[in-house]
């Protein structure tokens, strides 16, 4: 297996993703190579430095880069020596299993929606985030922001591949999906949500449990949360916030450690045709190693072939 | 200043709503008068058995009941003399100078509709919550679940209608309007954040100083963020986690406690003729005098008058 990085994505590239990555192989070891795509005049000093064997990498050198505030859709044309395009290409081919990076999110979603591209039937792809639960769990939340104006009949795909997610990837069975939503009533919220309602009840593949609120999102009522991605990310951003004011008020606690992104590095595009993970762009060493484990798990069950089989 | 409290409203009632009513004719002495709405046999026992003197109130006797679960509109003609129809009536007469009710939402919302109604140019009132920022101080968001659909001159008019209000009532000048987004950048978000992002800039009556994040609610960026009552519903709601997730945690924190939505009890709606505030209905005695302090607040500084004005 070949996990593919991004080493000029992110704002504290290339030390951050270069220095993630040796963490991440080390802990892989042999259980994947991790290919590192950028520019290699940036990478050779760091790995000396740290004394890393760099035959442990395999390194795609790199000579354009596609900057966070560049208009995604031209610049991905405009620069196809970009770790970016390259990563996608080798995607495209085969040559890495899962590509990975911190980088300008526009672009990664170009290369999703243009390179991969959706698998048949899926409308959009989205992403997703981790939901931490009281009880230990976890709980999956999507979309968290690829889709900020949805239809009903994109929610409902969305409660069908974070079902499929949340079954490979953290082993639930069944899981329960929940629509997010102002209250318990079929009838609540918006003109989307009441339509997604009522497609969700008529969908035979998920297990769908009905509404569920703000205040629900920790306690256990639902395994997949479902919602459009303006709202979901909004929702993601200010649970992180959860931990930020945790820190201002130096309260430290095993649970609300887990609200920090950097536990979780990175989120998967569920829909396309290959494992794409994308990190936050203020990903630290931390971030990107567990962003690069994540896409390993991805890549062991299978998910985009088990998508494809969902959607055939 | 006579404020009233519709007694029956809550899952608590009478219980909740009379010792709420007590604590806070406690704290307001003679600077108002509460009157006590609902089923007189319901409350004579309770001021009794606190021995409180029940000449400090006034007492309006009802004999219907709206309960949670009742279609909204129906009830309100179907129930002429419910706590609900009968306070909107006293609303509307001027005999009190504020209504507050923990009952059911859907009617609260049909008399601030159809009896007292909008102000002249309000296309749409709203509710708001208090956001409790990290140094001290306090803003607001809104819209938080009147209206789930909005079009964008409706967000502005409650960029306008959050700034009358936390100028008149929290004491900020030129309040900084912030636009709930998925990001900073004009172009992020929804159709809605974007139509909204354009009309904001070109609104001479506020201080807009652009896209709020879900980050970024807690940390001073704004005084007032706008958003449609759909995402403030479930931003408002996962804040009130936080909370629950801190008392799980067995965490104490003076500033966490902030998120204790009894700290609040009741939410005033902004853009109708008259002072109306609805609670949660899980409100104890402690939310209840709270919803009834806040009322005398806004009471205080005329702020339907001063809303008015501004939309002549």
């Amino acid at each position: 297996m070949k996990i593919g990085i991004d080493i000029m994505g992110g704002d504290f590239a290339p030390e951050a993703t270069v220095l993630g990555a040796i963490q991440a192989c080390q802990i892989l070891q042999d259980k994947a190579t991790i290919v590192l795509i950028g520019d290699e005049n940036g990478i050779h000093p760091i790995l000396k430095r740290e004394g890393f064997d760099v035959s442990r990498f395999e390194i795609v050198h790199t000579t354009e880069v596609i900057n966070m505030s560049e208009h995604p859709a031209k610049t991905f044309s405009a620069k196809p020596d970009s770790s970016i395009v390259v990563g996608y290409n080798l995607l495209k081919t085969g040559a890495i299993d899962a590509f990975t990076s911190a980088g300008n999110t526009g672009a990664m979603l170009v290369g999703a929606m243009y390179v991969v591209k959706s698998i048949a039937g899926v409308i959009r792809p989205c992403i997703t985030a981790t939901v931490p639960q009281l009880s230990g769990e976890k709980s999956l939340i999507l979309d968290v922001g690829i889709n900020p104006d949805c239809k009903p009949d994109v929610l409902v795909q969305y409660a069908i591949l974070g079902s499929i997610y949340i079954e490979n990837v953290f082993g639930i069975k069944n899981p329960r999906v929940g629509l997010l939503n102002n209250g318990e009533e079929p009838e609540k919220g918006n003109l989307l949500t009441k339509a997604t309602h009522e497609m969700l009840l008529h969908e035979s593949k998920i297990n769908f449990i009905g509404n569920v609120e703000g205040k629900d999102l920790y306690n256990g009522t639902a395994d997949v949360i479902v919602c459009d991605g303006f709202t979901g990310n909004v929702i993601l951003k200010q649970a992180e916030s959860f931990y930020t004011i945790a820190k201002a008020r130096n309260i430290s606690d095993e649970y609300i450690d887990l609200f920090n992104f950097e536990n979780y590095g990175g989120t998967p595009v569920l829909g396309i045709n290959g494992n794409v993970s994308i990190g936050h762009g203020i990903s630290n060493a931390h971030a990107i190693k567990n962003m690069i484990l994540q896409a390993k798990e991805v890549v062991d069950v299978r998910l985009s072939d088990k998508i494809k089989e969902a959607f055939k």
